[in-house]
């Protein structure tokens, strides 16, 4: 039977009832889905049961206000715990709770994702909701400037993960006071003691040399808890991060399995249940509700630490008009990225920027420079630059994270789970393929194309000019999912006159006619390389046509198949990547998928590991150059 | 003129006028090849000429012998410093480093790789050295048991990725106290000042409390860096991990540009150069060589940290006989997975097993049960479990590391860069794609065998039952570059008899016939699916013919385009992974390099964002399952 009760007036021994709740619903809801992490999600009952009553402030009938706190499980295995948070709190029904949990076509799924209007991100992926609470709070101190928390509850094993300590380092650089780290140190990890065990002082000293300021309780102490929550969310003019490090037992409140070892992630049979829910007091039924935040206008805008050099200077405003470059100017499209970027900051004040200590080469620093306030030095931590991202987007910002292309690799898994999150990020890889020259492999992107095809709902764009780039900046602020844009170091002649559109999904023919014998595909550095081969062919009396395959993902079918049908089915793909996954395979499935026929297809591509030389020099030895593009189109109407 | 001193004898004097060359030969090579980071050698130069020539023990002529010390350029950008090293001792010439570095087709790169038979791994995309070294400390700890020491030099900048603190954590763990740690803190990053600068006590506390021990010093005082070596080398006995955190100044040594913004990755100009170079006193070529290790014999087996339930107890000795699995006995690949290892084990004392905390998931565990004293725990620290393979695999051992198939996207710029180290690396991802069920998108990859194609001479592997696994992991121990093998959740029924081969590169005929209408290509569960497809197909009097295309890179070319000719161009391709880059790129990629013709494709895939639900039911949603291969082949049979 359901009761509810006013915020003021929940006192302890009523939040003690609320957790025997969540506890007995976390392992009803497991044992009845037949998997799931009943122990896991017991060791935080506690946590969770002050939380929601007494700190948490969140209107739950109305999750998108901007005021709300911001609850994120980076445990997201703890999935049961969360859900029956939600039914305790009167947004889940017993129903979708017991007949819901990690079933086919439920949103209740075995670790948490936005498809709930309550969840900001998607977890289950270790490490990746601290950096993403990272990222909402930066949003709150700096941009939306309201004085909402942002509470992680992270587990224990997953402090083991690099990610988090960077986590730390950028609460603490930017001063996320009103951001909590919830610790549920429960000593067990998936498949015994996790590294640290029950040391907790070990803890406490890594998060305070992180810059943390730490309060460890026992977790299980509701009195405890609620001072920790009270001190942590006291003082607002603090400027450090806050951790409450609580030390639990896993599995917490049924004798049969706390703190033992062989209860991860398995539910109770229903026989176990039935006496863990006797032990626990049996099924309720509470619906209680925390406070809710107050109507909030922006605060002063804050100090921020800047990474600008004094010399920087104040800019002129910029217009907002996008940048434009003359046919056959040379420019870099990394430069063209910055400047677009500032254009679309000046029309746009959502706009916001992250760079990985790089920003000088990617060109992230026009737009530090003209909108400081709107930049976010990740410094070299990728993983956390596009968690920051997430998180930024979470609350409504258009972000745009870069690096070198090669160093998103270090961010797959976080781009990966963005996908999951359903979030939107703009992501920009300066410095792709063997075209960087000197630098030599480590700094070469050669598989990002094939990374970030691979994503679920992804668009993936390369263009060859500053024009293109231009454009397509512009079109990345307006796509949803996970976009990339790749971008070379070299500065190559504008192809396109200012204005020129460029869809998502389209292709431009860039040379083309009646008698076209054969089809040149390239993007990026190699659709100069294809025209440099078209050159070359026509002086030997032979029409090529010419592709820029600028959108990689999704791929201009239509064009390419048609240029297949015109020309005899003779097609030269060629890229700055490994064979696998890039421009090419998006070209072969692409025509395979629309049955065309007769295909002739050579595709070349970086077989062999490059070593340093100039662009040039890697573009011929890799076989990626015009020479080499003639060669093959000669070898196929040879054939 | 090359003068050579005996080591015993260098004075500090001696020592100072080799910092002054490595410097000056930092600025000519960098100069000479019009890029590269003199800047950033310039601050590490005292600490490189105090480590050669007093402390590192290293035998020049002979790199590879078992007892030398290891020297690892954590910061790799500052390749001028490490081959100034190397002409400094006599194994690079004057002509090599001024007209080979960062030239084409020269093995003096932009960053160092291990062409150069003194560099150990590849570095350059930062924060992956000293990882690397955690692996070859663990060797020499506990595997070598010979008393070399590795010596690993970072920047400041790269203290920012979070694969540094998993490093210190485990090597503290591990108690490697031969690793030392060489902090070139110079202040100034790519950008500008790095997040934490000067501050050298806040890097002390962060290092301190993750369990090293930190002798700071100003790393620009010969005898202090002296002493920090000698007191890092002098007690074996110790526990912990040593740094030496050295405060520098960028670009010492050249007034010009010392402690100064702007000068980071660029080459002096050449009058530029003329300046810093008589103010360092000119050229130098001093050869000297530091100490030579004595010969050793193998210590005693030291205690290992054992992540082993007292109940494990002792287990009888394997056999090293493969594990035998009968035809339609269920058995997860998982689990043959661990079964093999341990077989593998029991015949080859220089495998070893890491995993990610997942062991009971991946199996891992077997092997752990079996020989604890080759397996280490990485915790759920993906990034330093590869690096730490990577280690292992420098001192020749034949490293198999695994957790989920999900989780390895983590480490994905560390198998990128395994593979530019040129290292065997062998991985093992479980619970791949949808037919995980319950867990939900967090924990399924989907992306896996793209990001794994993607890498530079990789081999992907995929197993469909125990028997296939055994020969697949039998064949990963003697494959060299990156292997991976994707193993799956849930039990299937076994397809082949105990000792059929599977060479790589190679695929199976499972059912053919002369009057093949369709080709179905599946691998792992999908081949599953596949089969049952062809029965449904077979009742209907339509005859398929079924591949299972276990070795995805190299993939079967012969055998699909066999098959293609033989059943009228018409393929279905099923697999439980997004569409990009995966089993349909491998297979259309080959049929189209393979010039066949008359094609009709049809690839199913997984193409939108799975949630929870039975394995079952999701590979149905997805369009994978045997009903929907069967509708695919009768669609194309329509056709």
């Amino acid at each position: 039977m359901a009761t509810t009760e006013d915020a003021s007036t929940i006192g302890l021994d009523t939040v003690a009832d609320l957790a025997a709740q969540l506890r007995v619903d976390s392992i009803r809801s497991s044992t009845s889905a037949g998997s799931g992490h009943p122990t896991s999600s017991m060791s935080a009952a506690d946590l969770l049961a002050v939380l929601i009553t007494r700190h948490l402030h969140y209107d739950w009938d109305q999750p998108h206000r901007p005021v709300n706190d911001h609850l994120i499980f980076s445990k997201g295995h703890a999935s049961p715990l969360l859900y029956s948070v939600f039914k305790a709190v009167g947004v889940v029904s017993e129903d979708e709770l017991m007949n819901g949990y990690r079933r086919f076509g439920q949103r209740l799924e075995g670790h948490p994702t936005p498809i709930l209007p309550w969840v900001d991100v998607a977890t289950g992926s270790l490490g990746q909701g601290l950096p993403d609470g990272v990222g909402v709070a930066l949003a709150g101190k700096y941009l939306d400037r309201l004085p909402y928390r942002v509470w992680v509850l992270t587990g224990d094993s997953e402090l083991a993960e690099g990610s988090i300590w960077e986590a730390f380092d950028k609460a603490s650089y930017y001063g996320l006071s009103r951001l909590v780290v919830m610790a549920d140190i429960n000593r067990l990890g998936q498949r015994g003691q996790t590294d640290v065990g029950w040391n907790l002082p070990e803890y406490q000293r890594r998060m305070e040399a992180f810059g943390a300021r730490v309060l460890t309780i026992d977790g299980h102490d509701l009195a405890a808890i609620d001072q920790a929550m009270t001190e942590a969310t006291g003082d607002a003019s603090g400027s450090q991060p806050t951790v409450i490090l609580a030390k639990t037992i896993k599995g917490k409140g049924f004798s049969e399995v706390e703190n033992k070892d062989g209860w991860h992630g398995k539910p109770f049979p229903p026989e176990m249940a039935e006496r863990a829910i006797a032990q626990l007091g049996g099924v309720r039924n509470l619906v209680l509700r925390g406070p809710v935040p107050a109507a909030a206008e922006p605060g002063p805008v804050p100090d921020k630490p800047t990474t600008l050099a004094p010399e920087a200077g104040q800019q002129a405003k910029p217009s907002g008009a996008p940048p434009e470059y003359a046919v056959g100017e040379k420019v870099e499209t990394r430069k063209a990225y910055g400047d677009a970027l500032v254009a679309l900051g000046a029309r746009d004040d959502r706009i916001v920027v992250l760079d990985g200590e790089v920003s000088n080469s990617t060109f992230a620093e026009e737009f530090t420079r003209a909108f400081p306030e709107r930049y976010f030095e990740m410094f070299i931590a990728e993983q956390q630059m596009v968690a920051a991202a997430t998180g930024l987007a979470v609350r409504g910002y258009t972000a745009f994270a870069s690096t070198f292309a090669a160093f998103l690799t270090r961010a797959y898994d976080f781009i990966r789970m963005g996908a999951i999150s359903g979030v939107d990020l703009r992501l920009a890889g300066s410095h792709a393929g063997v075209e960087i020259g000197a630098d030599g492999p480590s700094q070469m992107a050669l598989e990002d194309l094939a990374m970030m095809r691979a994503v679920h709902g992804s668009t993936v764009l390369y263009p060859s000019d500053g024009t293109s780039t231009v454009a397509l900046v512009d079109a990345m602020a307006a796509t949803p999912g996970i976009s990339y844009l790749r971008t070379t170091r070299g500065g190559y002649p504008g192809l396109y006159p200012a204005g020129e559109q460029f869809p998502v999904g389209g292709s431009k023919l860039v040379r083309s006619g009646d008698a076209d014998q054969v089809t040149l595909i390239g993007a990026g550095v190699t659709l100069h390389e294809a025209l440099g081969a078209a050159d070359i062919l026509q002086a030997e009396g032979i029409a090529a046509r010419v592709i820029d395959c600028y959108s990689v993902k999704p791929v201009d079918t239509r064009t390419l198949a048609a240029a297949a049908e015109a020309t005899g089915g003779r097609i030269v793909v060629a890229e700055d990547h490994h064979p696998e996954g890039g421009l090419g395979s998006a070209v072969a499935d692409a025509l395979l998928a629309a049955g065309a026929q007769n295909l002739h297809l050579t595709h070349l591509a970086v077989r062999e590991m490059p070593g340093s030389g100039t662009g040039e020099e890697l573009l011929a030895w890799a076989g990626v150059d015009a020479d080499h593009i003639a060669a093959a189109a000669r070898k196929l109407l040879a054939g």
